[in-house]
């Protein structure tokens, strides 16, 4: 943020209790601060405040504030308008992987903001079609899936056309280096370090390999079902679009748009630790 | 078969021309020879012969045929009479996994079984329930998932009331060793000898492990969704039934019922080979 | 034990203090008991006791004592006399897998064992020849690998000579259900329950397959190297052969004799937790 | 190659007759188009050649013919001296990985780059020290494992002095996009596209972890064994250095150096089949 932030968004999730107790501390801390704040409509009746409530997609604001986990953030994340404006994520307790800051620390952290002290970290997001069909970007990955679980698909894989992947699989994730500590880790992915800039395709349990593949970010990855299947395309987990049971195509590439996220401390590797280590270990 | 065959069952791929003509051209075969042939009843109309059109779960006979893939075989176990009566698996040219002959040698099978000279190929199923309710047999395997692809469940698994499995996970596959060849294996599992008489349970993309567990055949497992969410229980690929949004229970143990393929030669790790190798390979 | 004690054999680690001095109470904690205390001669002018010093392959007691960790016991199990007496494993506070008391624990642990009060629980081990020369008995596994690390093998594996595996991999690991939670499962292979009475192959960092196979206990599994290299055979981690640079034959098979320990509780899948599960989890 | 060659260096196999008899002939047919010959002193006796006979780290040549299989390549590149000429790899029959052409295709390929008509692909390169101690540059890999097979070290992995991954393993791998399909991909590895430029981390066989690291060019990676035991430090599988018994520290970053090929078709996924799929895919 090159300026001072004058007004603010919060989204938090409207079935916590907690959440929403903390949403209103905050917008009351806020605006006493003099910002002007706005709340997602889904928490009208729910926080009292005196914040105006817009839809997510109209929360123009300097910075939002996410109260919830990283479900939270993705969801947001599919729906803000563009250029998104910076994320201060903060959770219920528990530590998510996307979350920064622990409900006791918000005020503390919001006052650094309110100086113009805070790194911002931009996150590359994915841009896919199906079927010719655009659908919201994603920050974590990309899924095609058959209709229903367990259900297997056949598909051909391609990066910049040339086939790459043939899979008879539950199905495939593409994901962006935030992602591969996600979906993608559970299937058998890498991890990707955060300053990088590729795009890391996982099968989901496949008969066919069990390899994964990182690419450059500009390649433009396109799947084709092979044998007409109903399908499924899934964004961030959220976002779901069902194709028709025909021979399908889905492409996704580097989107232009980014998310970004205030953070005050850069500990990946830290926050990775209960994601890559067995319990036994030292 | 003790006694040499009087009647026989025959079953078919009805959405496949070449498995059609071939139920026909068996059928013929076997009422000159002096069987009684009974049909599926989905083939009548579908296949010309002088048989009886019956349902599925009325063909007692004294073996059966199908004609298709290891889908068709799959379907017709979860349906036929106890004690289920022998399977000649014909496949349609492509060698499946479970079938034993091709279109063109299968009369010369049919003759051998006539003089009563086959060898009966027993496989163990698993019984399964899901709150409370009875679900058909498994000869391959029970999977317990999300009621949505990619969905991540919560589940605690047991064995004889020992907890030995946390899983934040797309689901869990409990798999026969006939099984363990199948879906077990695309989600990292271990190939179990045919001769074997245990239960292997896989995870499905679990984020807290990737380990597959070998049990004893005696064991009882039972899978709890620890958080409510919809859930899926799919027996053989074939058979499903959703779960509500609750905390679920599904138990899963050997059966007393087993399936019986007619056999002539051993040859299960040559089938195999597709299964296990990378296609470099020598 | 059918009978009370009245002998017992001591081994403990010579290159840890606290073992020796635990060697030391105990072994006068049993001489006041009345029990004729032996001890393995390595320890000797280390331990100081009343008991007779003797190699360890002559410790033909009653039941012995091991004081170190999973290592110990491997050793000892090598070259213990046959039929091995029943061990009861002490641990020096890190609890390992094998092991099963604490030192603090140990006294009362005996008094329970001087009662008559304890149960013995047996594991099969593989009986392995390599070139035609026979090996010690493996508790956990035989290993077969290229001479030096990271170099490849081609191996053809056959189960009763029936070939099921080909490999061009760092070497193949052959793990009785006991070991299956060591190497083998730092592998890549499947936890075997201990009721099991299995053998488990799994490759290591083979480029031409990723399965692990389990075959009945009475399989004979033989590995024969097809390209002339300089192997290495090993036994338990401890015991090892090498191999010269020809086309090498190694056997393996279920010995007729077995390891048994002396056990109050069974805990299996509770030791096995951290080497299942990531830290992240719940 | 920006102007025509004039020289040429060549380096073969010589244990292998083949690859003797083409290096000569290679040598004769160069020789007459006018080009000067120098072969790899290892070859003097064994092909009848005019050119001159020096040692691999001499020959400062235009460009460089390999023939044998992708060990020749590892091997040479090892010692060529810096900058590196590019490499014509001709292979025996077999198409390795990284070889372009097969013996008959060989003199037409060099009619086409004596006309200055070849692609150069540039590959980068590891540089690896040890205990303060530089090693040669790598292009596929460094390996830092135990001294013996199958022996367990304990292992701390920073990159640019963070901690990522701490290991109890039979080893790690630090491999190169050119390296990721060879021993990485064996130990679990992804795939990485030949255009990234990242540095690829891989634990083989460990107990505590099964994740593969994907970082940028840029970064350090500094594997310290955190207790003393016989270390090997393996680079390109073929330059082999051992470290004493003590708390040992390897470093490896991205070399200044490039290994340089001549292509004439880019068909790296299409090579790549072979170590993807499973040989019953489609």
């Amino acid at each position: 943020m090159q300026n001072l932030p004058k007004t603010v968004g919060i989204i938090a999730r409207y079935d916590k209790k907690e959440a929403l107790t903390l949403a209103t501390e905050l917008s009351e801390y806020l605006t006493k601060r003099g910002l002007e704040v706005f709340l997602e409509n889904t928490l009208e009746g729910k926080v009292k405040a005196d914040g105006k409530f817009v839809p997510l997609k109209d929360l123009k604001t300097d910075f939002i504030i996410t109260i919830g986990g990283d479900g939270t953030i993705l969801r947001s994340c599919l729906s803000l308008p563009k250029p998104e404006p910076p994320i201060l994520a903060v959770n219920m307790g528990v530590r998510g992987f996307l979350t920064e800051v622990g409900p006791k620390d918000a005020c503390g952290v919001l006052d650094k903001i309110l100086k113009g002290n805070a790194h911002i970290e931009k996150c590359s997001k994915l841009k896919a079609s199906a079927n010719g069909e655009n659908l919201p970007d994603a920050l974590n990955d990309v899924v095609v899936s058959g209709g229903e679980p367990s259900k297997i698909v056949y598909l051909q894989v391609y990066k910049d056309d040339v086939p790459v992947l043939s899979l008879e699989a539950d199905g495939i994730i593409v994901a962006t280096q935030t992602g591969s500590t996600g979906y993608s880790l559970s299937a058998g992915g890498p991890v990707l370090d955060p300053k990088l800039d590729v795009i890391v395709v996982t099968p989901i349990c496949s008969l066919t390999t069990v390899r994964s593949m990182v690419f450059p970010a500009n390649s433009k990855i396109r799947i084709e079902s092979v044998r007409p299947k109903d399908m499924l395309v899934l964004v961030d987990g959220n976002y779901r679009i069902s194709l028709p049971s025909k021979c399908s195509s889905v492409t996704v590439e580097q989107s232009k748009e980014v998310s970004s996220f205030i953070r005050f401390k850069s500990e990946f590797y830290g926050r990775l630790q209960g994601r890559l280590f067995f319990k036994g270990t030292g």
